[in-house]
């Protein structure tokens, strides 16, 4: 198994700089890790087999650099991601650490924030374009209220909207191949945020100048802190053909943002995502949004780092154990799984629906409700399967 | 005050049948109170001073009944209705109670299931439109699953799709003036309820062969299970047009549904979604979906229906005030709430985006960044509006 | 691994007559299993290798029972236990079922339902000794309060404090063998219930007139609900010597009341708490208070049954083998485990405490503060191991 | 209405530094507000109507400080306090900035670290004296576990026991007129911490050598982001005698730490809270640990805390009038409210047992049953009165 779950960069696995550049803050304590050097990060991540590195602008250009401070940074990156052969596949902006945006970005109610935001934004574009990205994620971790009279949803909407609108002007005017992924939150650091779900995110793309140029980009974590299944968020987005990026980590429900490593909580749920994500053939990256626990070193990060990426393959594997293990198989056959595939009746004239209630009239419903449907059983060999014992 | 407080029918309150007459029955313990005739429902509500009364065809006709008893109980009711001026506005199907839905109605993986569950939907459609309904709500409380292998989420989205499409199409066959809302609710009964939020039902709504057809009905309680903030759902379904219906009551993040009386747990919420509903100039129903605690008897089913109301009055109230209010309009002008409805930057050719990125750097951002918006004074001035000191 | 993993009446594995029988009834459904005789249920379990089955008062002997037609019941049902070798290791009374017990049972306003309450216990006691149960378990399902005002908490405590008090009362004036297990849950059926958590039992105890014949009954369940850590609880259980009994299931955070098959959902979680027990050499039942799916039929019980032991058997192994690996030993040194046993300073008096602070005043605090705990890799290893990756 | 709403000293409403200092840094954004001179805060606080201000020592002294800066320092604030009035009645230890407390303090694994945070809390209490405290309060924020395998749950139970024994012994010897004060909180900034409940704290103190000297310091946030009570957890620690100082602020379940002003959310909670303290008579603090939102500058700092001590004003005055009104008394009565301060039974001895079944054995139970208990009334009443719509 060992060469097996050794990452390569065909597995497209990717990291952000902001993840295993985590210094470890948090509410209550100060950074432990030093800066790291994004230039180092791409070679300890080209060493582990990943296939490539995302970012922030702020990540690698520190706010306030000059031109041409900035195009030395951008240079020497480049060479690094050259000689380790690892790539960006994304970018995004930070759009949430500077108390400009204190009361939102895209939706602050000032409008010079909302034009500074856009502005930020395009110049970020132009960073990630430049850079190789193809998919540029919005979290909108400002977009949101703690003391609901000062926000006018709505209008906030449409603002929103109105801001992405701008984004995809850009890129078409400059005809980048670039494509954008809206990142839901339910809350934090705002007490509520706008586009909780990626269901809200995916009804609020329907409203966009340019719906084809948005997608989403779930993330483990935003979806389980509500409660709600990641695997099905990420079906329903792939269902709209909305996939257009994936966060992976690890989150206990109900909790502050945790971000922990892949797989690390959640084992289950973890599992459902690889397999749904491998059976869909899905060629877009394995990004890890997450970072190392506050008690590592630099050594930590990279277990930390090592440790996604092996988890995700273990996984993999059970996705394909599961696929050809001849008792899932039939107990997926006894819960008539693939039945659901099959349309329930396809004729909607008036004599068609007539016909769909004459037969269901013919049914014997008290022995359709009497039947079991064995799904203790087949969750019981996916526990074990899970378990390595099957 | 108290003029103000009696509830009449043009302030359009409904309840349904299953709400006062629920019976008390919970996971742990039976049925408390005794089963209540519609036709007694019909009148203490219309007394109460509600607009109209809702129901599952269950409710109303029970199961197994023959063509001759449905017809003899909905001639009885729709005298009722007629003695009192109640109407019934909506109706819904019963797609949970019998065993035969243990593994979903509309996503059963038996197809046997789902042409059951639509052709009692279709049944059921015909009695609501009989007794005047405009909005059929469909609740999917069985489509969802526990044990994860056991559903194909994409087919189970797909099958949801066909049973709404073929609902609509026997609704326009028979030219019904009937509106379908969705309503959304994120696990309970099952461990994992497809359409989990607001925001997933908008999304879904998108891939119907009729969108104009169906809308949403947010229920306080379900989006509140998960944390989210349930005033901003509603706030999207209008931003959508797609607030086709409310479902008001009360809920502790993080519980089991409890469906207590409007504004017994929440009251800021409550008074924000009320303010939203009065604001919007919403002239749909306020239907409460909740039911007294099982501590009740009969008695307290009314005192319970009649607080829904009072308490939506007095907020109602309150919403009046705030929009009147001097010092809340000073600290609305402070926090620029009004500012978010001007539009970022309307030019979006290249020159357009030129210019904004040219405006944006001229900005002050460091003073823009240590500007305060006031929101503590202008939270606690809602605070003290709330709790009657200002 | 076969051998290894079929459950033997050594492994003490118990299970409810409510669990094994529950006909799958939910807030919003119909039972959809016919009730189970308990003694199918004792020889069921016997077969598949369980050594106990535990029961509530009206699970075997239906309320209002003659006398004689109790004595005919609890004959054959003993039959049945030396038939099969199956014991009753513990007992426990339905507090919560029948509707007069709708305000609470021992902490009911009403004095009589108290004392009703406490009279039910004591023949549910007496029930229990006769079939030869030790332990006696008390889950207050009904002591809570939805209408805050109703409830007068001091109060209600002294009186839990009466109930219990009584109940030790009668079992030492009968000369019985037999402890009490307090079973905390924090909300549901109620709103909000008394003694929510494993600490909150654990501090009441302290307060009764006979506090060593009272312990706790932590429930995986319950205290997940809260998002509190079920292992961290049992610790803690263990450490003040109350660990008398322990429901094992699965559940997720801030939802209704799961009671799934044990390992089914939180895996990670079933690791720990198992190995904590097989660490501890707990020589008490593993019991499981969980229940079937409601997708099931019969069979699926027995399914359901022999999961919950199979897992607890494969993560038992684990556990062994987690105290066997190098490299987790290895990970265990680096994170300085064993070190947490060794006593922070043993010298209290004041020349000693000065001499603690010297000693402090002497550390390289940052140095202390650079280390990395090595958790990542720990965690990692863990991870691995309970996937069969190691 | 307004005199009445004006903090006075005898309010004993107090502050810690670092809440109307927080300068507004979270996980994902810097610091908003400029650092505040202690002095300022004690002066600003003391024209607010406050009567004390609480610290940790890294609030007043930067750590790193020599003796002759530390007592500099100390007696710049304690003018200050003169000038002003103010007292400091409680003080505290900052266990969680350094990362020298990445894994724990009292229960880090590294025994020179648990010995460096008891040597910094006998300096912070030696300070906290010096300046008046006669409440110390011990929150636990680094002790806990992500990675479960790094912790041994019951040796850090005996650590933390043995640090809490360290510092009562040093105010033994020095004979500090000094109580200690555990505040509990379930999660944030680590994955589970220990003690994470008022009921696990109030437990873990009977095993203490001095248990008289400990006692609870409960927070609103953090039992609510449990979804448990905060008052039942008030309650239940009053109960034991055990409430040495309370945590007043504000929080959503199930969210991370919010801290927000008090009574802006949950204001039904607060009632209820301020009402429990008011009837009991409690003579400590009501301290607010919390802050202002971060969209808020200096003057939104000030609304923060003007906001706190009205609102607990304003529902002080709601549990007079609650107590005085005509219609909550009838429907307290109606609920028998008050028969819960009845005993049950008060002869525990075999004949009174009998006496106690037979005496039960001769109730209507059907009849007690089938009475109602006016919670929705009461209920809806209690709301009325928050409304000020009674």
């Amino acid at each position: 198994m060992t060469e097996a779950l050794t990452p390569r960069p065909e597995h497209k696995f990717t990291f952000g700089l902001w993840t295993v550049g985590n210094p470890g803050r948090d509410p209550f304590g100060r950074e432990v890790r030093p800066p790291l050097d994004p230039c180092e990060s791409v070679r300890r991540l080209a060493e582990l087999g990943a296939y490539g590195v995302n970012l922030h602008d702020d990540d690698l250009v520190p706010p306030g650099s000059s031109v041409a401070e900035r195009d030395a940074i951008v240079a020497r990156f480049q060479e690094a991601l050259d000689e380790s052969g690892l790539v960006v596949p994304m970018a995004t902006t930070n759009l949430f650490g500077d108390p400009v945006f204190r009361d939102g970005a895209f939706t602050a109610n000032d409008p010079r924030v909302r034009r500074y935001a856009v502005a930020k934004t395009l110049d970020a574009i132009d960073l990630g374009v430049e850079l190789g990205a193809t998919v540029y994620v919005m979290w909108g971790g400002r977009e949101g209220v703690e003391a609901e009279a000062a926000i006018d949803v709505a209008a906030a909407l449409d603002r929103y909207a109105e801001a992405v609108n701008l984004c995809c002007a850009h890129a078409r005017a400059q005809g980048y191949d670039l494509r954008f992924a809206l990142e839901p939150k339910p809350n934090e650091p705002r007490g509520d945020l706008l586009l909780p779900t990626v269901g809200h995110a995916l009804a609020f793309i329907d409203e966009l100048e340019w719906p084809d140029m948005v997608g989403l980009n779930p993330e483990f974590a935003h979806e389980t802190m509500s409660g709600l299944s990641f695997t099905h968020a990420v079906a329903q987005a792939l269902w709209h053909d909305k996939l257009f990026h994936i966060d992976l980590n690890a989150q206990r429900i109900g909790k502050y943002d945790q971000d922990f490593r892949f797989g690390s909580e959640g084992i289950r749920d973890a599992f459902y995502t690889v397999k749904l994500l491998e059976d869909a053939g899905w060629d877009g990256c394995r990004h890890f949004d997450a970072h190392a626990y506050r008690t590592e070193d630099a050594d930590g990060v990279w277990d930390f780092a090592r440790g996604c990426m092996r988890t995700y393959l273990i996984l993999a594997d059970k996705a394909r154990r599961f696929a050809a293990h001849p008792e899932i198989a039939e107990a997926l056959a006894a819960a008539q799984v693939a039945a659901l595939a099959e349309p329930t009746w396809s004729d909607t004239s008036p004599e068609g629906l007539a016909a769909l209630r004459a037969e269901a009239a013919g049914y014997d419903v008290a022995a359709l409700a009497a039947a079991g449907h064995g799904h203790e059983r087949l969750d019981q060999l996916v526990t074990e399967l899970l378990l390595g014992a099957r």
